[in-house]
């Protein structure tokens, strides 16, 4: 437990750490969080539109059997949230698309059976946009109902960012998880390419897919990271010394607001006045085409991984993605395609040396604050490059942009070095967090 | 066509290309073909149990609607199996496992969706060992009933090696294409990792999972890569000259059957002799810790993917992989799955530099004849090292052991080097088939 001032909090606000060991010790009933978290659903879907399904009076009876039996382990009595692309067993999965409406898969995706596993109760189906791409689902950003809140895993950030649940399951094939972290104000984790178990999830281009974690502590991002790559929980290292932090504006910098530009480079300052050891860092030239080379390879995937759809239901598919990712996917050549993974990992190796001295990399997590219109996320590609390495990445709600909303800062580390990602990033949250 | 000479074959066991042209030239019927792939697996499906799933009339009636509307493209009027971890729309899926019996997935896989999209006929699902791993299903060795095809892609294996269909889908996460396609007498092909899309294939362990193709000439694998790939297929180029060959004989060679050893040697001088450039290859000695790796990171992640499974169907899974797979990868630290996973990447570069000379690398593709005992096939480990270094492999059938069964030698070439190992392949089976 953090300490009795969370006492104070409503249920539906506290960390998933800090309910499951109330639960642990039989302190608070799997009923009481799950009545609060479906109450502020009640009070607030109607505007957030989070959810693509949920049930409250099953939730209530799955909570309560919860309670009869005892639940127990690292996420007890946690309700949590899986973007719709997740399957699961007694929901709907419907990935954003009239064509799979009613779809209704046998069984747990690894994630989801990984999380009721360890105590976790199933709360319900957060919006996707349709098949994980742009063209959105109905949720807004809970900080303004006039904006988006990001993409794809839409619903997934917005219930966190709203209290409706501690944690919730996204994806990342672009920026999915990073994205809507940033415009929603709180934490997105992607972790390590190949971790994390994609077993019922649907593939959107499985050369750079990969889970991702929303959640409003660092504590609760390690914790559902532990759970879900099916190992006992390891509390988040504290820092022996303060962290080397290289700032990376990377080739996209020009692309980002203004705002966002300052807001970045006044924390490398606050961090090096906290004692960070902090560099600029230049990526190596070839990575300056990632992003061209992540367009190619998610369009070329993209269009063989849903040929069924292609073939059979054409035109109930959006004109955002006929035009966009499909058409780009349809007309790529293979060659083009193997450059671009020739170049992919050729730049995994490069930036292994680019990352070497240094704990994580500082570098922004989107262009700028959530734009106004619901349905217009995707704006200046920013993270595109750190998806094509495969490095586990965090998003922290450090900032506030011009018009007061959140925008988010990107922590990123070799791959593989997650746990030490995160001690570093709540390092940084500790001393930054707006 | 090859050949006028072909023409007097039973049409089952025509060639896919073959097949494609007379379709396509309006010489032949997919009634026919089909009719013919039916005939023989009603005279030998009972001995040698190739298939999960198979309805005779609903293939012919779907033939006869293929002629009806002019089937076209590069797999035109081409029946094909896929392993029943493979989903489509309207047959079930089961995953060689009672806990899934009965379910029917609402859509074509993309591999399946692609096939059909080329002109080709889905005939039925073929027999998997439960959950692709060692607990085998009922397939026999067609060359003869007492001994086992190999998996997990028995049924796969089986059905082409027997005539019963021209090409099928394999998986392959240790040497389930390869095996197999040894112990049957066929050519195996597992692609490039991450090439072709798993989308609505079953997971086993996602870091080393591909696609497997099953077939009865390298022509036919190289088109059905394309179709799976979703490009225009290209022709198996004719080599301008000899081939630089490595043979490798890697640290499992003391594990093969003394006469395979012989095989292959004699292969390395027969090849030399037709003027290829054959060279012996070392393999760099951390190569020698991927068997093991493979073993630690295929637990490892097993045991992740089928939590769904463990939580609710654990009595229903076999012992087999209750005791081997399972308890492997449940008591595994993520300490040592992440050393495994390193070890792998650093042996893929390294790798890189071992065949930087060579055009291919001869190797061994299993350790000798199928046992007899069809349930029994596992082994000493040879492939696994190629599976983890993730580059192309084809396996061709040029052996034939003490018993007079199949013995097959594989080729393996750098990643993404898939056409150029097709290349290699032929000029090899044309000189050294039995």
């Amino acid at each position: 437990m953090a300490g009795s001032s969370i006492m104070t909090a409503a249920l539906n606000e506290w960390s998933a750490r800090d309910i499951a060991a109330a639960v642990n010790r039989g302190e608070l009933t799997c009923e009481a969080v799950t009545r609060a978290c479906l109450d502020r659903i009640a009070l607030r879907e109607n505007d957030v539109q989070a959810w693509a399904y949920y049930d409250r009076d099953a939730a209530i009876a799955a909570a309560q059997e919860f309670d009869r039996r005892g639940a127990a382990g690292p996420l007890a009595g946690v309700p949590f949230g899986v973007k719709d692309i997740i399957d699961s067993a007694e929901m709907p999965t419907e990935w954003g698309t009239p064509i799979h409406r009613g779809r209704r898969p046998e069984r747990d995706a690894a994630c989801v059976a990984l999380s009721r596993k360890a105590g976790g109760l199933l709360l319900g189906k957060t919006v996707t946009t349709e098949f994980a791409n742009l063209h959105p689902g109905p949720t807004r950003n809970p900080h303004d109902l006039t904006r988006t809140p990001g993409g794809s895993s839409s619903g997934s950030a917005a219930a966190v960012a709203d209290f409706m649940v501690p944690v919730a399951i996204g994806t990342q094939t672009t920026g999915s998880t990073t994205r809507p972290a940033s415009f929603c104000g709180i934490i997105g984790y992607r972790p390590t390419y190949g971790d994390l178990r994609l077993h019922g999830v649907m593939e959107a281009s499985g050369s750079v897919d990969t889970l991702g974690i929303l959640a409003r502590t660092v504590d609760d991002v390690a914790l559902y990271r532990d759970v879900l790559l099916g190992v006992s929980p390891v509390a988040v290292e504290t820092l022996a010394r303060p962290p080397r932090i290289g700032f990376c504006r990377t080739h996209s910098w020009d692309g980002l607001e203004a705002s966002t530009r300052d807001l970045l480079e006044d924390a490398a300052e606050n961090l090096a006045r906290c004692g960070a050891a902090v560099r600029d860092v230049e990526m190596p030239p070839e990575c300056a085409s990632l992003n061209g080379a992540h367009r190619t390879i998610t369009g070329f995937e993209f269009a063989r991984t849903f040929t069924w759809e292609i073939e059979h239901h054409w035109t109930e598919i959006s004109e955002t993605l006929r035009g966009g990712r499909l058409a780009d996917g349809l007309s790529c050549s293979p060659e083009t395609y193997y450059e671009a993974k020739a170049l992919a990992e050729h730049c995994r190796a490069a930036s292994d040396a680019m990352m070497a001295d240094y704990d994580v990399l500082l570098t922004a997590a989107a262009f700028g604050e959530a734009p106004v219109g619901w349905n217009a996320f995707a704006g200046v590609p920013v993270f595109q490059m750190w998806t094509m390495l495969h490095v586990p990445s965090i998003t922290l709600p450090l900032f506030k942009g011009p018009a007061g909303m959140p925008v988010g800062a990107q922590l990123v580390a070799r791959r593989r070095h997650d746990r030490g990602l995160f001690a570093v990033a709540r390092w940084v949250h500790q001393r930054l967090a707006s």
